[in-house]
């Protein structure tokens, strides 16, 4: 059966219980994530074939990143180990107005010293069909880069869907390579774009404003200086703080534009990978639906994954599906 | 000081912590439960003498069981003990659109054995004056369904009040009877119907509506059908979603309508048991005071059971009252 | 560096997790608070040099206590220990119309022996140029009036500035003397008066509506009945139920009435201490900023404080400035 | 059926989990223990009927309280209930070398108010067929030496039995009366003596040794000053260190002397109540052994109690004869 | 690569925390075993290549339990399943003396309805050299003895290694077939013998000693009466009390005896699972090493195991050698 | 009052609970630990003043770990903020035969960037009179070494003493530096060595046996080598396993050699920091005992240590007194 594939680095997440900061807390939960791999295990979870490529320590740490995806019943044969410690990011969940923060500590972990001679893409990429990449690898270091260019010219090559989600983070990028120049190439393998006017304004260096109908002009625009990109997808979340808020959708393949209905989460459990399930969701459609069914059911399991603890959608096709039936209210499965 | 009888399974519920899936955690909370020890256990909280008939396993799980039944002082002298275990259900819980999830594992257990031998119902309801039975227990086996009815027929003729909860659950009912003609003979021995219109559909085969009128109608046709019952009392919740929901009842008494304001429920914190916290105020409601205060009472009641984790109501009768006084703001208490 | 001198009892508070009642746990967490140490530690929190001046017992729990306080770089080298045991509070939290409701053990306290023999009063005071007090402590014992009368009246003969927030609860004062003659006697050494209309009456025996109008009438009679006092700030509260609150506040300081915007929580995590973070957010704003930022800056971060678990407001500087820009949806730091 | 009756304060333990010191932890477990409700509910656990009588506050830790002890049956119905607080105790656990510690906040407790005039002796002792005492009682205040005594009178002239368990601690005894002239008048009420030589010479004013002979020589005197004692049990504890100890016991019983085997308890998991499992084992037994057997129950249900979390023993008849039978190797019930 | 089979019921465990008691407990600790899954995930984290057969639940239960296999890389692809529920077992962990109490809900489990005709065992044993059986299998059900029997049988016509354990517990065996039949059809196809004199009295209806000579002359009848048995592998405990065991072990190979020194557990962790390391031990150590490394292997992952929560081995083979190469005394890993 | 300077890494530590693997667990503890720190917070809670410095990420895990380090009313005010992250250990923790392990994560943590530069010695020893170090530092980078002597050759001027541990550990020393030059530079300033032969014989070159003999000739040796050196005292454990182990020192102060009891440690509860309490003791006992009571003090001190979680030694001077007075046997402080 064929595979999707991503590639990217495997952080492990630790936070204090419920909403205390760190300096009231003297207790952790660990959960380990980082964007292309939620976006993978998410697509496990929903039940696709997924193989993820990364560089993990070898040591306990690694083996139980590797023991939590195995759990998914991804494919991990083709990880790197390494001498160099798992990179580790520290939250503290935040409330209402209070927002959430972020510390990194990944600066010299595993997957910061990756370099193309260290993956075998060829036999990596063998059996897959579909490579999604994000914005967030590119921008961590050369050796990241120069990794994921091989992966994707070889998946260009070899005829994959290649789809991917260029999230901006001006924090990154400190490499020495301009942000615009590097996804430019990349997304020149790409087939689908998951992102917004903010993205396609800077990778084209345009400014498109958010209206309907300047992300339809902005997508044109794309596909033009990009002529493998044949799909737009856009989500578009509204906070009301950071407890309350509303995701919705719209999406442009080059003739039709189309938009989803909003789906509102009153009560947030979780904000983490809540980007990388509406990718995992839309990967997933893509492969059973058409267009805009694939991005309604991408958004519903956008909006299902901030009622779930953790990095990965723990959502089921089944439960994605209910709420597209307009099963909201949440009443009880016996 | 007269009794209220209750009768039926008591399970064990298990839960992962805050809003996580099984999958995700490797910690459990424990409760115990069952509609209609729900419904005892709430009553005993809020000062009324209740005494409890089951059949518990024979073990420690049994042992902390009854431990959980005393600590309310509930009288447990007339639980049968058996070498079958106690049977268990997994609850998953939801969050706004995520519906909760049950599975319950029930069906030889120390309750599936329960035969009419085993319950010596003269000294069971010696002391009673009330007898609270629901749907749930004869959809289980013939031998519940036919324990119960030899109580129920004991507690007509000893001219008892009997409140029936005919909760129709269609995943139930597989060992061979007919819901209609079970529930249909048990009700002639019952005097307080708390249902609605499906309830009532469901029974005698008809097909009202939600509207008031309808409600009326349906309640009269009941008591034609069933002259023992004298009056309907209908809980009706809204839901926005899994996380936000309204309640409110209606009643008829044979001479007069009447309906609550609406309680809203913002922010829920279990969902479990707030329908037998309803059945739990109204009886004891009953004892106290008028039909239309008693309806309110239970519906404050029903609301405030939102507020409490486990399958109990941990309101007190003066925190009722406050909630009816219209001190909804949740003050504090010094 | 001129420090702010708080002076009240620390009292060790007691809770279930979650919202369970006590009657359903087995497993407690603690905090340590008391109104006034509670503003000292949120201002410290702020970057504020605070000295907190109190008894705490001579055991393994006052040891504990303290170094808490030293958690947060306060002064403790005034407190006086004693051989009398730490005052102790049990909190169950609610939820939507469930009201929390405290229970207080602090009656013989170590604070409750405090004596104005017991603190040297010039000592404490040397770098001070603030001191806050509420009604709280005069309420408890003759012992706690006259040490703090006698702290108060050194501080006006010093010059100091002095806050009061004379928080009336009728449920205090037992030990003979008047509320109104002892809050009296300790408001002619104040100049900054936290409280509403409530509080003027109390005082002044008068019978002041809510209106603007009323609140600025009210004002004026009392910097006329309190010739030292040339501020009033009131913080308003609206609670739609136990939790979702809407927080304002308004001034007036002789010349200028101002108000702030509503500050609104949706999902409050912890109600405890968020009186006390508004008076610490003004105290510090009133070292900084003029008089509508500083009450600004305390709406602010009273609101904040609804988000932290615990007595003390965690928020920093930065955190309340950013609320104060607008930014209310709490989206992520990183 | 006759009643065993306890009489004492009833304290709510608070301690962090595991070895934690409190300056370490920030969350506790809590139990509800005092020598005589230990002994209590200890024999309740083992199957006896129990009342136990004491003083308890009058809010939601009384509440929960009170529900601690239904659970195990006990008969509650003779409790006071009281506006002064519940007394607290903070344990400390040690290990090893490291021993635990104790900070008792019970001097102006619910208990510490109780006078003759509060408890109806007649109507407590209705049922009553044996009553059991300790020397922390009397050692408290007037008031709870005064009920008590009033207590013991009755039970003599009812010709019940009772137990004194005359543990002498010397932080206590500060409200006047002296703790010789004090026991000396309760032990002229008991029939059956709980201690060793040390009490008996802190009891007559003697010195006599540790020596099996000179127990039989104390005994004897013990006897001849208070003729109504016609047992003497002696627990006897060695302490390798913190977590590990070993257990035996010896008796007089006017005509032998006996002794048990050692029982050795290589890893403790809390040490609390253990001498109350030791008289709650003996009280039982008696009504159901000779005295040797009595004594041998008791000692291995000392012993067992050591393996069990919180002051309760929660050993069964069972669990305490198979350690009797020899099973001391732990192995599985399956 | 060759597999190992593995067949048996696996089982939700469900435990207080630490060494509680259910009735002081209202938090859990789940773990999934059951003693042949047990060797087969033990033998996976040891590095071996595993499929498991058995019959799990078709519920969120049933998924969580097969995340957990797929965790440690076992092959799931065989296991069937079912619309009953999982079996669950309650441990209560005993401590010294008192003994760890398990109540078992298993009777009606998904497992207990398995039939030969739902397991495939040409395709299940596709890649197969050897296969685990112990005697808990046999004696649940009709069923589960039938499906068991028809795999051994194929696992003797293909010539692979078969080890038996066959554990004796009288508490099963309820249906109606005779252990001694039963366990003498499948030890007739079985090549490896993991048992002691017990085990092998029980089969031949002998009585032989404890002593080695009694076990070899034991040993030898065994292999007269089961000419495909060549090895006999015998594992000794010494229980000083339920915390502190040893253990050692002994062999007859048809050639040769030997023994093991003594691994002396001074505080257990977890008794749960230690029987079942063993045999893992054992199992791969024969595919490495002689019968006597193997043998020594085997006891030092079964000492290992002590030290871990939970019923699986997570020793690795280098952590075994450790152990074997004398480093007992536990020193840091940097 | 005059200072004790501790200088080096502050790392967190991340532990399951209780026993587990990180590959079992999904919550975590969190400690601050490091060497020098640990010596430096023991001997703040024996009662000490002590100032550390170092390098602390500037983020809210600095934060916190500076809000740790105030809770001991440590003098934190010479500490360096740095944008890069603090560094990490994991630690799972063994039991009996099987090993703890530790990974690190701190190969470019904040304090890896320290340079001589960063720290003002001469302001940060203004009050100082002790100076203590170990080899940890001078192992990890040349700008920790290099900071490292600068601050020692200040100590050496001003007279003040420097206390010295040099624990060899053979996988830090990897920047190109010698650890036997660089300790010997190190030794030059200092006047009290913590170590045994093994140090001696690393610093020195030679190859001296553990007789007591052979470890006062070594002592001579040093002495000579380094005449600053006055006194050597080397701590000696003795592992039965993981879970027990026994301590004992002995010393050479130039005229003298002594020895101190065994202290036996039969359940440790935390290994960490054991050592840096023996320094602790020393140094706390050298202010106030002649050199062999601070050597008993010392070791009482690390033995108790065995008895706290977390790295720090929880122990008063009361604590450590009783030890050495003989009360081993842990027996009840009320």
């Amino acid at each position: 059966m064929s595979q999707i594939i991503t590639f990217g680095e495997v952080l492990m997440r630790l936070s204090p219980f419920g909403n205390k900061k760190f300096i009231q807390a003297n207790t952790l939960e660990f959960y380990f994530g980082g964007t292309e791999v939620n976006v993978g295990l998410s697509i496990a979870h929903l039940g696709g074939k997924v193989k993820h490529i990364t560089a993990i320590s070898d040591d306990f740490i690694g083996d139980t990143a590797i023991a939590h995806l195995n759990k998914f019943d991804m494919d991990t044969s083709a990880i790197v180990r390494s001498n160099r410690p798992l990179g580790v990011y520290f939250l503290e969940v935040g409330a209402v107005m209070r927002p959430s923060s972020i510390s990194y500590n990944r600066s010299h972990s595993a997957f910061s010293q990756i370099e193309p001679s260290m993956v075998d893409w060829e036999k990596a990429l063998h059996k897959g069909h579909w490579f999604h990449w994000t914005g967030i690898t590119p921008a961590l270091t050369q050796g990241a880069f120069d990794t994921l260019k091989a992966g994707l010219k070889l998946a260009k090559e070899k005829g994959m869907q290649v789809s991917a989600d260029p999230t901006y983070r001006s924090g990154l990028w400190k490499y020495g390579v301009e942000a615009k120049d590097a996804l430019t190439e990349l997304l020149h393998c790409s087939t689908v774009f998951i992102g917004g006017v903010n993205e396609i304004n800077e990778v084209l260096g345009t400014d498109y404003g958010y209206t309907n109908e300047e992300f339809i002009e902005a997508s044109k625009k794309l596909m033009e200086a990009f002529p493998t990109i044949n799909k737009v997808f856009d989500k578009i979340r509204t906070s009301i703080n950071a407890s309350w808020h509303k995701i919705r959708a719209r999406m442009w393949n080059g003739t039709e534009f189309r938009e989803t209905q909003d789906f509102e989460i009153t009560h947030i459990v979780d904000r983490i990978g809540t980007g990388d399930a509406f990718a995992a969701g839309l990967i997933y459609g893509l492969q059973h639906y058409d267009d805009f069914k694939s991005m309604q059911f991408a958004s519903a399991a956008c909006a299902l994954k901030h009622t779930y603890a953790g990095d990965v959608n723990y959502a089921t096709t089944d439960e994605v599906q209910r709420i597209l039936d307009g099963n909201v209210t949440g009443r009880f499965n016996r």
